[in-house]
């Protein structure tokens, strides 16, 4: 089975990034439905029609996200009203929900959101007004989703379970997060596994960072956990987490759990390790702070590396990363602290020391490890990302 | 005349982000071309045929980016021979191209790229080998293009003049880019302008930073100015820069001529501030680093802010941002410093300081000041972004 995803919205064409196109690709393949094409499309019902025909003509699966508001702009409902040929009708369901959720506080406004397709199941939308439609038509699945993330998010487990009865071979997946490994590395290390278990498997590589994916029909269920244990050895070294974990995630709930705190100190990355860091609700818990060290004059008055240090290895040095993230611990009195110093370029390289040398430096209370890592023909936002994803990992390995 | 964008490739369903779409549309926007739709495919020539013809039939130029490589997933050439009845010829300019450009060091598999449609208009290719195209057919224009943006982007100057040849009416658009205003204020402030221009318009809204977009017909060219002139009056205290400007890349011009330095104390923006500032190449010749004060003990040990103000007024108050901002340009012996302290949620706020309460100062050698906002109802992503967004146009407005 495959699907058409269909993005409404006319922002989506002019300026705003589409985010959610991987989102449901891989919501999808976990149940085994070949996400075919996506389709973004203005607030224009002409538009519309067209782009849903092509969907229905070469889909089995149509998603649309977007256009159920009750403004002048939103079209969708209308649209597959006049496509199916099935009436709208005043759902009873949906107003005795609003009713329970608003009592008198109810605007009227917001009972036109009660109007939905004839025969359409009906998903509740615990985070707005607009809620799911599940359309039967021709043979062909057409489902209707709210534009915003967290309100279609949450409707997503309903959506899979009706999906999943209708699939022949359900398929499982199983995403393995890994960190300081190329791609091509981890592939010749996998080779044997993906043969042996004959394999249907996608790499995805990110700045430093790799998720592998294996997937199969669940009736081989068995054969596919055998497979995961084998490759859980294969890259023990490097693996940080399953599915939805990010490297900010994981080492957060560590040092949470074992009430530690952190520090950091970045050159090159100038503040985005901390920002990651910082991206999870509840850090202050276990991160204080940091020195971002952008020049020498900082690394030496603030972070308190010797100037012999300096000069003899540079700012961009082992030796370097190991004071700054030694000193950082001491001045910030945190149990854990990371270092990062680097050159991101596009200037700063030499034959020596060339764009993309990036040195770390981890500690606890008792030593301090130091690591250099090469990101060569690669753009500035990538070193920069690359050493946060790496030194992020570095911690890991130290805290896990 | 509106076009339509074809992206091809698996990877922009699965995994990546499609980032053109916002870029096509307004650079066809920039000429009069209306972005109708745009679809993403995978790398298999049936989608690949079924979607160009989708877009044949539905708009007057067709954009398709990638699929023009050398491997076996690279399909478009192909399939436009097939769809247009056009056959694959050897391009004797491409070969010649390459000869200047490897002499020797040509490998003949490179020569494969030198296939291109009968007919074709050809566009170099300066950072790589699979070389723009432009195919006419059925009153259709047909554009082929590389994938990666360093590749199509500097072909594009050459396809616009291609394409403005054919519009009947050329347009011209301005872009003024704006802070620390509301989208519905501005349209306010603006209204009196749209409306006695009559103004074709878009307003982009960002995090706590606007675009405000004009356009019209070339013949016209006179009155877009008359109203751009009074445009600049009206939004003055709020408009940093034009085109393609970014608050970062404007402050650090800025502080580059002056040759003055800055540095940064951050508290719930925990370093994105300094991230931003240094995306810009060269940014060490200004910015000197800064400090993430995220705990209390921070700001007070290192960032020096009394604890009498911290209980008095609390850690998120303009008292703290004046001493945070105050104490950081002396630790750092910077020209400027610019701080942040507020609350990001999701938990965290109170009656009196709610989520999105945000409180800065901005220094220079001589006095410092401070600004408090509000960023109500709001993620805790969209109150970072917007607070380092609010914090460098508050910059800006003391240094330009």
């Amino acid at each position: 089975m495959n699907a058409t995803y269909i993005a409404t919205g006319s922002e989506l064409l002019d300026f705003k990034l589409n985010r959610y196109t991987p989102l449901f690709s891989q919501k999808l393949s976990k149940i085994g439905i070949k996400l075919k094409y996506e389709i973004t499309v203005r607030d224009d019902p002409d538009d519309l029609i067209k782009s849903i025909n092509f969907a229905i003509s070469n889909s089995d699966i149509i998603i649309i996200c977007g256009g159920l508001g009750p403004t002048f702009d939103d079209h969708t409902r209308n649209v597959i009203s006049k496509i199916t040929g099935k009436k709208l009708i005043f759902s009873k369901e949906i107003e005795k929900i609003f009713h329970q959720r608003y009592g008198k506080s109810l605007k009227p406004n917001i009972l036109d959101q009660c109007m939905v397709i004839d025969g359409a199941k009906i998903i509740e939308n615990k985070n707005g007004t607009a809620f799911g439609e599940i359309i039967e038509y021709n043979k062909k699945t057409i489902i209707l989703l709210p534009g915003p993330q967290l309100e279609w998010e949450p409707m997503w487990g309903e959506i899979e379970k009706y999906l999943f009865k209708k699939i022949k071979n359900p398929i499982i997946t199983y995403r393995f997060k890994l960190a300081d490994i190329k791609e091509v590395e981890l592939e010749n290390l996998l080779k044997p596994v993906i043969e042996e278990f004959k394999l249907d498997f996608t790499i995805l590589a990110g700045a430093n960072i790799c998720e592998f994916i294996i997937r199969g029909e669940k009736k081989n269920k068995k054969i596919l956990e055998d497979a995961k244990e084998k490759i859980e050895k294969i890259v023990f070294n490097n693996l940080y987490g399953y599915d939805d974990d990010t490297l900010e995630k994981v080492i957060g709930e560590i040092l949470l759990r074992k009430k530690k705190t952190l520090s950091t100190a970045e050159s090159c990355t100038s503040g985005l390790l901390a920002h990651k860091i910082t991206n999870i609700p509840g850090s202050s818990l276990y991160f204080k702070g940091g020195v971002n060290a952008y020049s020498n004059e900082i690394k030496e008055k603030i972070l308190k590396v010797k100037s012999e240090t300096l000069k003899k290895y540079g700012a961009v040095s082992q030796e370097t990363a190991f004071e700054m993230s030694r000193n950082i611990l001491k001045i910030f009195k945190t149990d854990y602290s990371i270092s990062i110093t680097g050159i991101a370029g596009p200037s700063g390289g030499t034959a020596l020391k060339p764009v993309g040398l990036v040195c770390f430096g981890i500690s606890n209370k008792n030593r301090t490890q130091t690591y250099k890592r090469l990101f060569l023909n690669r753009d500035r936002a990538y070193i920069k990302e690359a050493s946060v994803n790496t030194a992020m990992f570095l911690l890991y390995k130290m805290i896990k």
